[in-house]
């Protein structure tokens, strides 16, 4: 997969499996903060030392290779355009942090965008393992071959007393924080939510909407990730995150039972509706899109809607961001409006598509 | 035509022509109110003498066949169930005045559903013709064929200076009342309504909703009519009503063109999303399926939607009634939410069935 195919297409091919719990769980994710030692952090750096880590980075390309058999990308952030930079973000391949700025950065990515590592955002390395559905486990056992490749080849920034050292102190100790992307839209309608993102900072995790920090949980899509890193294991943090996660699901879909038992009429009219609005609209902000979106998802998980398979979901919330449909669009720039109708032509058209294709 | 098909079939066959200006005005009706002489009102008479009434009229039945060829059907309002009664109303065929009681009752209506006469409503007779579009014309001609063959057999009460005497006042003289049913859904989007209603009944006319007196203008369906009758000529009624509509017809034709020009996106997007809600929502009240029914309806004119033809709003008008409902339902009776979830279903089938037929 050249890096063509991954900004121009929606889904991430890791996407495309669902995984444990995929109903609920987009995603599982495990971020692990690298340094290189006797180099400062990149916020305190010269440009040539910065460089010099690119360079070297360039060298592990082949060991990830060898390690799994995947081809990887190794791709200069100044060869992208911004545009092409803010897609890659959408796509949660990059943080908005390391598209800001694009000199001296670097991004290796692997082909099915499931393994990617940001080079000289706040931190010299940063890796990310996404697999789908709950599924950290797996994700951080990638992770960790992947560091081993990276550390088999440069020497890493590392204490005896503090771990793995890192530009922010949170990171400090085994630099990782895990995070799952889940899909409540039953604990939101059933105004449960606030009562769950309460619980989940008292057990030391932080809830954030569907682009992390500063994000609104638009489309009823939440990020669950650790906050405390420096004094607990990897296995530790990532166990801990499970255990909420799987109580999450559970309410989820105990809310979802209950919809369903109390008010399966008024529930299904809502979601037919918002599937008509969506297979007719002329016009949708991408924060209306969203919500009609996860209305519909919760409509097909909940098998009330059977003209259209539930990956519509995941591959519209990338599909319908902004920088995607100026990328859709091409060369002239688009005003809000016309971002407005483009989306809209978008969603119906991948409706149709979908409909016809796994039309019964 | 039965009365079984008048009853089940939403649409009055005169309805399917259109008629001049058939994109606004949806019908024109004259309403002649005759007495028999010699014979008090109907609320004044004994049981006796309005029994004779409905024994006298069952002759004319065969003297308007002769007329234009049309059957017509003698019916005994007691023959009919409430419900058959109320979906009469909601056909327009009876006022809701005829369908209240059924004692000494009775209705005779033309296979076509155009021409009604009901007997012993206020006064002894009410004679209403019906026409698609603007064609008050239309209506009074045949109206005064029906009077004329109704006046060479009974001797119907008339004063040299009063003209026709008639149970109400505001009847004396032509005892005619002229209507048109417009659809005024630029007008009231953009707020206009309100001056047109202002100036109408400064010119003698009143403007009410689909259902007449006391109605709402739901739907964006308004009924002009006159209200003054004595001192004035028949023709002169028609002509003055004619002229008014003739203007409404203009400024909502230019309101819809302003729209178009102004707004068009905003207009594209507003009734191709009630097109949505209306394919797809499981559950519709009346009064939201008027209003979505409406601006679908404006799309259509305006050559927005292309899905479905015209003539499925005037259909749905009748059929999303809650009486042809209950009908169409059988003996079980519906509660609210089912009549909701029911008049949903119709129009989704509705909508299928006539985008494959009319599909493009």
């Amino acid at each position: 997969m050249a890096l063509e195919n991954i900004l121009d297409q929606p889904l991430n091919p890791w996407m495309a499996g669902g995984g444990p719990d995929g109903d609920i769980v987009l995603s599982s994710r495990i971020r692990l903060a690298r340094n290189f030692e006797a180099v400062p952090f990149p916020n305190r750096a010269k440009g040539s030392q910065l460089a010099a880590i690119v360079d070297q980075m360039r060298k592990s390309v082949n060991d990830l290779t060898n390690l799994d058999g995947h081809r990887y990308l190794f791709i200069e952030m100044e060869k992208l355009s911004p545009l092409e930079r803010y897609v890659l973000v959408e796509k949660h391949i990059i943080s908005p942090n390391l598209a800001q700025e694009a000199e001296n950065r670097a991004l290796i990515v692997r082909d099915d965008a499931a393994v990617s590592i940001m080079i000289n955002e706040e931190d010299h390395l940063r890796i990310q393992c996404l697999a789908p559905g709950l599924n950290l486990n797996d994700a951080l056992k990638c992770a960790n071959k992947v560091d081993d490749a990276i550390e088999g080849r440069h020497d890493i920034a590392f204490s005896e007393q503090m771990g793995y050292l890192t530009a922010c102190p949170t990171n400090l100790g085994t630099g990782l924080r895990a995070s799952v992307m889940v899909h409540l839209p039953a604990l939101v309608l059933s105004g449960q939510i606030n009562r769950l993102v309460t619980a989940a900072t008292q057990l030391g995790l932080a809830v954030r909407g569907i682009y992390g920090e500063g994000s609104e949980a638009v489309g009823n899509i939440f990020q669950i990730s650790n906050q405390l890193t420096l004094g607990h294991g990897e296995q530790e943090i990532v166990e801990n995150l499970y255990s909420v996660a799987r109580q999450v699901v559970d309410h989820e879909r105990s809310a979802r039972q209950a919809l369903l038992a109390e008010s399966r009429d008024v529930l299904a009219d809502r979601v037919w509706r918002a599937y008509g609005v969506l297979r007719y609209a002329r016009s949708l902000s991408g924060q209306e899109a969203l919500s009609l979106l996860s209305e519909v998802r919760l409509g097909i998980d909940l098998k009330i809607i059977d003209e259209v398979p539930p990956v519509i979901f995941n591959e519209l919330l990338v599909t319908t961001r902004p920088n995607f449909l100026q990328k859709l669009a091409g060369q002239a720039e688009l005003g809000p409006a016309e971002r407005d109708r483009l989306r809209a032509q978008i969603i119906r058209q991948c409706l149709e598509d979908n409909k016809t294709r796994g039309g019964k």
